[in-house]
């Protein structure tokens, strides 16, 4: 038997969530031919004869990143999927398939499972992707849902998060920051149960912001219309940790600087208003927000026109120089330095 | 709000794991040409150009399929890849790619995980698996593993459950029984952790048993095999819930018979004297004792000879007409009928 003791203790938090899958994924180098791209976009990239498929996996615990005194189960099948279908688009792939494994303590029950699974259903009818596979077992608590989507793309029109080139324009398939202040919302609900747990929320006529965190969708549309459009992004990575975030990923990793205009950021009326009342700058919903599921990608001026007809698109700003950063234009007038919390995903708030 | 009063509660346990797969699964098609097969077999089926791939995934959770008392976390990474690769080898594939998704209590350090990916490293070179992607969340309590192997097969030699045909040979890979009895063994020395909690299993000296049960081999050498000698098997499965279980899939889904002979099933010696002294008859182990992770297949009685040559396998029965049902031969030169225990999976013993 070995003694435990002495030995070196590092927290994960310390590393941040893209620090520690850095670190644990050092060691792993692609050795088969058909792995074109392992970890480190929205997908992996793998090559089948003449095709290109793509895989992409998240997990979803409860307490993490649901909780079920306001998260009916419909939309957590719904928005499990989603969330998964939406890497593959951020890739400029169709989604085509998805495996859904869960484990579940025995809080749950069958017709629990059922509300579930039809929010599954749901998804995979929206975007047009088969249930192939799964797991279902048992745990010692809550619930955790793990689903993996598999998807199809042009070997030529697959979009990284490393080809954003200095002089290419910075674009969002949609509005930022709602399903942040809808979370603000469900925590103050959550008192409600908390106060009468035979009492569910009932979010039939939710709101705009509500809807935004339960039943996210994925920016199918902006795929379909780079596809018929024959407009392929430079870089491309769906908004899921805050857009700040995003853009140091496509600024990282493709080795640029750029800057985006604060009065050009897509904020719905609904979500400046709610922030207000809540004593939160909008800017910061959207941001840092996360959770928004918007693609955020970069075209070369030469496709400018094409993206000015694109319904739902907006231009926010410029990839420049390496050298230059990452800042943001002020509605004042000022230029500050971007900075990017959800970089600390791992870490305590 | 909505009441949750007067709605009508199924527990899960009430279908058992396999019951609680079709009743969740009764709703979904198959719609893009590209599935070729769903949920029902050891892995999905998809059609991409001339090609096939192959898509398994398994979820891992503390507490529920392993115990951090005696499972060190470098053979926990090993097995999690081990489990799903068998599962592409059972639809006669070759794994080409993991993905590895982990929701982990702050319990665990970054030189904990170090350990978990260092087995994940060492059955991806085993394998020749190349780690791809994968999620690394926060969980409010324990480990959870979820992991999805893709492989490929040539399209004319992918393997199902459904394929038995009457007077084929039922084979197995090699012995069973023995992860069942090194579970058992760990099992007590859980209470010699418990008594010092300081004190992890030195498992370095592991018995042939223990390391059936924390360290499993997936039967690589058996599909290398098959391809080398263009041996097709008519059917096919992975021994994971235990022999009899997959029997009655593989009589399921064929829609045969089958008979076995007890004196055919290969036991090792360790685990028939191991089973003894633990009161345990070995034939219980052997078939309902799951992990094995052996290949359970049919061939086609032309296929004998290819059969006989065939490293470590055995010849433990023969398929028959539905109607006769599953039964075996007991040494004894009794007939009986087979029971199926790992049907009730999901249930509490």
């Amino acid at each position: 038997m070995n003694s435990n003791q002495n030995k070196q203790r590092t927290d994960v938090n310390s590393l941040g969530e893209f620090g520690l899958i850095d670190h644990l994924t050092r060691n792993f180098a692609l050795n088969n031919v058909s792995s074109i791209k392992g970890v480190g976009d929205d997908a992996a990239v793998l090559k089948v004869g003449e095709e290109v498929i793509l895989i992409s996996t998240d997990m979803l615990v409860e307490g993490i990143h649901f909780d079920m005194a306001y998260t009916p189960l419909k939309h957590l099948g719904y928005k499990s999927i989603v969330v998964n279908v939406s890497d593959i688009y951020a890739m400029n792939g169709v989604p085509t398939q998805v495996t859904v494994s869960i484990a579940i303590s025995n809080r749950y029950s069958v017709e629990a499972l059922d509300e579930f699974y039809a929010g599954i259903l749901l998804a995979c009818e929206k975007y047009n992707v088969d249930l192939i596979g799964g797991d279902t077992t048992s745990s010692p608590k809550g619930m955790s849902i793990s689903v993996t989507a598999i998807g199809r793309a042009k070997p030529n029109q697959v979009v990284y998060r490393t080809g954003a080139k200095v002089g290419d324009i910075i674009c969002v398939s949609g509005y930022l920051g709602a399903a942040y202040l809808g979370l603000q919302i469900l925590e103050r609900e959550k008192q409600i149960y908390l106060e009468n747990p035979e009492i569910q929320p009932d979010l039939d006529n939710a709101s705009y912001l509500i809807e935004s965190i339960l039943k996210p969708e994925a920016a199918k549309d902006s795929i379909e219309y780079f596809h018929k459009h024959n407009l392929v992004p430079t870089s491309m990575i769906d908004v899921s940790d805050g857009l700040a975030s995003e853009l140091f990923h496509i600024a990282k990793q493709s080795r640029v600087g750029l800057y985006i205009e604060e009065t050009k950021l897509p904020i719905h009326q609904e979500t400046q208003l709610k922030a207000i009342s809540f004593n939160i700058d909008p800017l910061t919903c959207a941001l840092h927000g996360g959770e928004d599921y918007e693609l955020l990608f970069t075209v070369d001026p030469k496709d400018l026109e094409k993206v000015k007809y694109m319904p739902d698109v907006y231009i926010i700003g410029d990839i420049v120089e390496e050298n230059e950063g990452l800042k943001i234009h002020t509605s004042g007038g000022n230029i500050k330095d971007l900075v990017a919390q959800g970089w600390q995903h791992f870490k305590k708030d």
